[in-house]
């Protein structure tokens, strides 16, 4: 199949490299609201200004959207929804509803799949918690994250006055992992399940004590969560802390039996070194499926949730049920 | 959904404890191939003979089918596919091929679907070994079961002269999980992986030697572990064994990055104080699922890999994409 790229940030750079691993995909050009010609791919996969992206509609069998949830998402999904099958990985969890109707009008005017919100939370991590409740209806729910770099934290400490450079690694609370993989149910706080860890790079002359505590005391951000903050060289920054993991678990647990009599716990965790490029990763792998579900005639905006498992693989049915059933 | 159980072993124990916690769900009857006068449920659902199933046909709408994979499954999940909504467990990896195809035409037949190899080994473990290879498709997969009972090497046990009881546990090795979970990529032989433990009852001036010795030897059930045998009384057996736990771990390990130069790791693990029960609370969700996919005009044989995992849950759509997502 046929995909092609909206967007060339680290997502869209993880799309190239993850096409590259499947051997049924041909990446077949990358669009950019850029001048193209300044975009250089990493496997000369040809540029195109966005603007330029219909005359390419006949030889594009699904977009893959790389754009950003804040401002990007909300406008590209509907608006190429007309035109092709698209996949993006929209995470603003509270305006996944929103941006589902919007998306669902669109896709199904155009007879496309618009698959949304696919990555690893949402993504993986969605699909886990439905599975997880859907089989132990009585139970509780648990998602950690990290060890891994917050792009949202990290941005908020570069705002700070003083500050040249920053970089936040959230991380879960091994005793809250323990307790709950344990089957303690414990009820946490926001302050028991996670740390927050930062490396910054102060401005010549600023003053770190201010910055410190600027830092520890910003609500939301940090305020509610115990915070260690080091003060590093530029270098040591651009040596020590230029990768992009990320990771979590998504923990049920939850009781079987007429008396409650017995616990189980579910338990699933991703170790990830690069964010970007696992969830590109994922993208492609639901592309897969949108491309699928569309020349089965399904249309409309689609979830995880949505999609059945075997689309997701380049294997036939005989085959996953020979060998990974 | 009306609910029906044939075969009351521990297998329809669970499901009759599952439906208890699902609200939408009814169970109409267990169907037994003893005399129903002597099978006394745990919530006074009405017991019936097998063979009178068929006058129930319009008050059922997904028969469980309880039995063994060894003799019962393969023969009456086609039989009753033909009259029914059917799942089951079967579990003998190497034939699923062949019960699909079997299951497959009597289930088209009748237009109804029928769910086969659901619970968690087949079943979750096998989507978390399909979702991981889709994601990552260069990479290494690892299956550990344990701690748990096997029931197979358990009955193995009991087989030999001598010995009046038994019960098996099967464990993972921590340092085979431990080098995986590291993205070590580690090599592992049948010994490297898992350990067996036998609590072991002799009769009465039995040889425990030569029991210990004929354990640790007997082919494929344990001369490539490490065995520990113990010998203990039946009290002891009665009162710390009784248990049926079991779980394991799901592990893909791949790599991303036109270089390869990022790796991850994917981790799913099941902790279960009782495998039935959990078995039957996985079959219990794809219930809803196999009688939901019916009612839409689909039919055939399916697995866990064509079921959407909408289907399982009892929100709705919007109720997932808002709380789950």
């Amino acid at each position: 199949m046929k995909i092609a790229i909206l967007g060339y940030g680290n997502l869209g750079k993880g799309i190239e490299a993850a096409c590259a691993q499947n051997p049924d995909m041909e990446l077949v050009g990358v669009f950019t609201r850029r001048d193209p010609s300044t975009v250089k791919t990493l496997t000369n996969v040809k540029t195109y200004h966005a603007d330029t992206i219909l005359d390419m509609k006949d030889n594009i069998d699904v977009l893959v959207i790389c754009g950003g949830s804040a401002t990007d998402l909300p406008k590209q999904t509907p608006e190429y929804a007309k035109y092709f099958n698209v996949i993006d990985s929209f995470d603003t969890h509270a305006k996944i509803p929103e941006h589902f109707a919007n998306v669902d009008e669109a896709a199904k005017a155009g007879g496309h799949i618009a698959m949304i919100s696919v990555g690893w939370d949402p993504g993986m991590f969605s699909l886990n918690r439905l599975y997880a409740n859907a089989i132990l209806p009585e139970g509780k729910d648990y998602t950690f994250w990290g060890k891994g770099v917050s792009q949202g934290h990290s941005d908020a400490i570069r705002r700070i006055e003083g500050v040249q450079d920053a970089k936040q690694y959230t991380i879960p609370v091994e005793a809250a992992l323990h307790a709950v993989r344990n089957g303690e149910n414990p009820d946490l706080t926001t302050r028991q399940k996670h740390t927050r860890e930062c490396f910054v790079v102060a401005k010549e002359g600023a003053d770190k004590a201010r910055i410190e505590k600027e830092i520890k005391e910003m609500p939301n951000y940090f305020a509610d969560y115990d915070t260690t903050v080091h003060f590093i060289s530029q270098e040591e920054l651009n040596r020590d802390h230029a990768g992009i993991p990320h990771g979590g678990f998504v923990f049920r647990t939850g009781k079987t039996g007429l008396n409650k009599e017995h616990d189980h716990v579910i338990e699933y965790r991703l170790k990830l070194d690069s964010n970007p490029e696992f969830t590109a990763s994922v993208l492609v792998a639901y592309a897969r499926a949108a491309y699928r579900m569309n020349r089965e005639g399904m249309s409309g905006c689609k979830t995880v949730f949505d999609v059945a498992p075997a689309y997701l693989s380049p294997l036939s049915a005989e085959e996953m049920r020979a060998h990974l059933l």
